[in-house]
């Protein structure tokens, strides 16, 4: 039987919140078996730049990163949240160690390719060092990712901590029977996006594609759920969305999902 | 036979200077065996305090580490410069790994003791877990560090690089032949402050005495030297000072230290 891993995302609203941070990171540390952290970095970048006078730049509604922002993003999610994060867990007992995609040679990506919009310094994954992360386990220690990665020419880049949470699960589930959570506010999928109660608690395929057609998933859920099958398509054993509370041992409102 | 270990740090004006760090990147790439790198950061951080308005906080004229500055030390040490470091070293081979003292409980430290002066957040080191580092070596990774430390207790310190190289070189010296290579910007301890080859080539504990009643050694050398006999007493091999130059194989300008 393959060992157990679990592939934790934690959204920016946690980070931003130092007692939501720290209930969130007591759940984590008790949380059974091999694990890895991704963390985004939230509005902490945005408020960095306002306050250096750097203006972000949108196009379509969509952020650009330019050289001055992924300074920022490196400063901030690699600096700042990865290093209190990982401090934070060394004071609960987890041995961890944080880790950017250029660190070990661990998430290899390249510039996302120009075609409307140049996206700047964004990263497209390529492939997951998932002997690296097997090594690191296996002397006890616990990976904690930010959402950086790199193309192994020297240049960082910005890169969706959704994608690098399916990318690291998707690499792993070769060598591991694996989970991949995605903690955010909602309890779950909600039916009824008004009842935070109206927990979808399994969704398969055809439920998915139901879902789908029915705009319950919409918005910002479809690119979530998107993920989330795809880590499913690609041999990651389950998928779970909730929030933090689903960590627990006996949490029974969150959703489930499987092919 | 042990195997060989080059710890070697660099200061802050290399960091700061996108030629330079370039230069010592690829002369350190290069640099034959296990090595480790630990890096200062230099003017940025305070760079950074001054663009945010962040005062620094000077007493005797030493700096005091406040809550304010340990984020923007970690920040720019643990963030930005560390993560281009690695990022760089992997465009040249090398598959760097960028740790502060947090990183798998690497850097153990405390607060210092509040004596006459309460430096804030500034950390004095109690141990180094130079099995995590033999582990990372035999992986093939290179550990990159940056001036920080931690408390066990989620606290990061900010903690002086010169010493953090030291410990590092002690801490490993059990395990491996460890030479510590100091890199600054003089080419050795000099005769003459003003003739810059005026380098002594060989000093051991004789000739440091010498050097230190004579006044040879002053100022700034005087802790720096004091770290390299220190580390010297505490099984390291030999110790190098010298700029970047001394890391290529034909160098022959540096002050090489012994017992």
């Amino acid at each position: 039987m393959r060992d157990k891993l679990s592939v934790v995302k934690i959204g920016g609203n946690v980070i931003e919140d130092e007692k939501a941070l720290d209930v969130f990171l007591t759940t984590f540390s008790k949380l059974e078996g091999l694990k890895i952290l991704v963390h985004g970095g939230g509005k902490l970048a945005t408020q960095l730049a306002t306050k250096l006078g750097i203006e972000s730049k949108l196009i379509d509604g969509r952020r650009i990163t330019d050289k001055d922002t992924v300074d920022i993003i490196t400063m901030v999610y690699g600096g700042l949240a990865n290093k209190k994060i990982v401090a934070q867990l060394q004071s609960k007992n987890i041995n961890a160690i944080g880790l950017s995609g250029a660190d070990g040679n661990s998430i290899h990506a390249h510039k996302r390719p120009v075609k409307d919009i140049d996206y700047g310094f964004v990263g497209d994954i390529e492939s997951i060092d998932s002997d690296l992360l097997t090594n690191l386990l296996s002397i006890n220690l616990t990976p904690i990712f930010c959402a950086i990665s790199h193309d192994g020419n020297g240049q960082l880049l910005n890169t969706n901590a959704d994608t690098i949470a399916a990318e690291i699960a998707i690499g792993m589930a070769s060598i591991y029977e694996t989970t991949l959570y995605y903690c955010f506010e909602k309890k779950g999928v909600l039916l009824d996006i008004t009842d935070d109660d109206s927990v979808v608690k399994h969704i398969n395929t055809p439920k998915y594609n139901e879902l789908l057609a029915d705009g319950i998933i919409a918005d910002g859920m479809i690119p979530k759920l998107h993920n989330c099958f795809y880590a499913l398509q690609n041999n990651v054993e389950k998928v779970c969305l909730g929030d933090v509370s689903m960590l627990n041992e006996n949490a029974e409102l969150f959703t489930t999902l499987k092919l």
